[in-house]
């Protein structure tokens, strides 16, 4: 076991880091984390306990603080926002793009992000502004407004001329935007048809259609529609389609990752828990879940409690009762897994429900009868009863059932109650099936097994 | 019940091309299916079952069955595949990117992917010959041949010249590939500075230093880079450093997709299953994930089985059994998601094991005396037993320690034997909470409560 802990065969640049700091080597420790670029010394940060962090972080260059601050994920980086001076974060943020600066922004006390506000210049307050303006998970939330937009009427040259003159073209632009007078958006111009087509021609004669987003569209969605047309920047657009920013894939990137972590956590009940978090948080974030798991448990207890009579004389059920409660607690997590996915992709509609249904509980009667056999086998030698067998068998078959059942409805039925399913969905599945599990078993003995 | 079925208010696109295929009108079908992207084509393909998903394929406009074959996950695409004709085939991939041709072929059974290469024309088949010489999962079977590259002493208005005697520049070209005499790769020149910059100024005056990468490099590694440094397109390499082609950032969001995906199936044994596999197919694959769990489920009734004697004594021990054991298994997931997640992450590193041991032993401590107070508690109100409300008290705290060792210390060892602990961890674990948490009850039980 120690061999395992002691000789793990990775040596990263965390390690060396990390050497370095028990040595008090700041200096080899600064000249580690100059070489790394911001978001490898955002990543080191979050894989450092609360003090190493700290540590770590003073050995930042000044200039870097602002970019390894935006790929800190949110609790990590709140750790660190409080100790920096409202002045010195404005100045840190400054080359920072407005989205990332406002995701910054939320995470401060309202205080303290009106002050870092204060110290900003002009310029960096407008372009933030308008960002501020829309909640987080939303399109306008996710946006920028360093969009480069032109007229649909204007030659190429013109173009090409126009962005000489700016001092610098935002990265991640593939597409110029084009406008109306009225800022409306039409379409977009690529980057490449502004490179190798007549300088003579006009703007409108290669634009072409890309999808445009309204500002309140759910940033999942925004992340489906950059993925199925495997886009670099879209446009964003106001209620009257006027052209207000841009989204570039980046950030979307980063959305499709927080969602997929989301739902590996939120089905473990862990929230926004970090690695390192510090341990009263997450004492207190995993006992919450202990607790709800708690009732449940409870629950089935009290079940099992109804048997008293039954277990005393005939020791047996109690031995094989978690067998069948755990393989219907293993189906039904196969089935509800595939309906919170289906879900989460947008593929579970009302037209393929009840096909979906239909072969959750065909693949549920098969595996039934299937193992069903295999546990009456062995319970019958084991317990030379063959009536003991028969009951397991029968208990088993209608808790798969009733498993893959629960596994496609919960999830549906808490979507349509605004929960979501991937946090709430495993708690209940397995009361369901810990209830049916113990209630069919045990129920069955009494009935006809117990005199 | 029937009303989550029935009344699910999502009518979407999917609905409505289910009900024209319901009611056999073709024509509208054929429009509905008409106005779908070739994504959305196979999203839709995805979420129908077997029967319907054959109607749809006959639907789509033949320019785009290589567009929706890319599209669609490995399993559902190989049900279309030996339906089409090799030439048919051929003709379909012409237009797609080689690396996803390449996907294509090697879901293939050999001798058709022969008929598909030999219907192929020269250069099809020469752009594909480099990418199907690498694996799949690494930087050689993401990348695609279609790269510019310019020599780093040339002038911005020959490389201009260059680009509009290009027939087509290919999609998501952010940057030119600066490479010297012998193609050997220097940098990128990036778009933005071709248009911007002074046309008698040359290429090495505007490059930049972007990652390149070997074409062994494992794809979530190409993924992390791609996500650290917010690249659009990246080079690969060969072991001399010759550029070979690039990769580009639709591709890697396929793969982070699919990496997501992938997490969250493993953990409950789905492989790679989708909505509608053929029932028999699904239920061999989840029959042998039932098997393995049964095997531990049989294990924990066996330890159950050594008890019998005690719990005939005090049946109200058979009744708590399953809260010690859930609890353990609860609390002992949530260390567990968090090691595995970091391990995926990279962040589980030889310098971090102790602290994050030793933060999760403190957690689970904290919780368990919590916990364990209340479940006392609960017990000696219900049976009336202040001896047996101090045992179960106990039997928690133990198991809760122990699954908090078990869930950190599980997926480093796994990964030492190059097993994934997203597949077998959550089966270890739970064997472990379980024996652990039967055995310590019952164990304490029998020492201190029967005489």
């Amino acid at each position: 076991m120690n061999d395992i802990i002691e000789q793990d065969p990775e040596l990263t640049v965390i390690d060396s880091l990390h050497e370095a700091l028990a040595q008090n080597d700041h200096e080899l420790a600064r000249s580690v984390v100059a070489e790394l670029h911001p978001s490898e010394i955002a990543d080191v940060i979050e894989s450092l306990p609360s003090r190493a962090r700290d540590n770590v972080w003073h050995l930042i260059n000044p200039a870097q603080e602002g970019d390894v601050l935006s790929h800190l994920q949110d609790s990590v980086r709140s750790e660190f926002l409080e100790q920096i001076p409202p002045d010195k974060l404005a100045d840190a943020t400054k080359n920072l793009d407005a989205d990332d600066v406002a995701d910054i922004l939320q995470d401060l006390p309202d205080a303290l992000a009106n002050n870092v506000l204060h110290a900003m210049d002009e310029q960096n307050l407008q372009r933030l502004a308008s960002v501020l303006t829309y909640p987080e998970d939303t399109a306008g939330g996710l946006m920028n407004i360093d969009v480069i937009s032109v007229r649909a009427d204007v030659s190429l040259e013109a173009v090409a001329r126009y962005m000489r003159l700016l001092a610098d073209i935002p990265p991640k632009t593939d597409n110029l935007m084009v406008v109306d007078r009225d800022n409306h958006y039409l379409g977009v111009l690529p980057l490449t048809k502004l490179l190798v087509k007549a300088p003579e021609t006009t703007v409108d004669t290669w634009m072409e259609e890309e999808p445009c987003l309204p500002t309140n569209m759910p940033k999942a969605e925004v992340a489906k529609i950059f993925e199925q047309r495997d886009l670099v920047s879209a446009a964003v657009i106001d209620d009257e389609g006027r052209l207000l920013g841009r989204i570039t894939i980046d950030d979307v990137v980063d959305v499709i990752q927080a969602a997929a972590e989301q739902a590996v956590r939120s089905m473990a009940g862990l929230g926004e828990d970090d690695m390192f978090s510090p341990v009263l948080v997450t004492t207190k974030r995993r006992a919450i879940w202990l607790g709800i798991n708690l009732m449940t448990a409870f629950l089935a207890a009290w079940v099992i409690g109804q048997f008293e009579d039954t277990i005393r004389e005939l020791v047996a059920l109690a031995v094989l009762m978690p067998v069948v409660a755990g393989m219907g607690g293993i189906a039904g997590s196969q089935t509800l897994t595939i309906a919170i996915r289906g879900i989460a992709l947008g593929q579970i509609v009302k037209a393929n429900i009840k096909p979906l249904l239909k072969k959750e509980l065909t693949v549920s009667i098969f595996n039934g009868m299937l193992w069903s056999c295999v546990v009456a086998g062995i319970v019958i030698v084991w317990f030379d009863n063959p009536f003991l067998g028969l009951i397991i068998g029968i208990a088993i078959i209608i808790n798969l059932i009733i498993a893959a059942f629960a596994g496609a409805i919960i999830p549906l039925a808490l979507r349509r109650y605004g929960i979501d399913p991937a946090i709430a969905g495993g708690v209940i599945l397995t009361t369901v099936t810990d209830v049916v599990g113990f209630m069919s078993f045990l129920g069955l003995a009494t009935i006809f097994l117990v005199a």
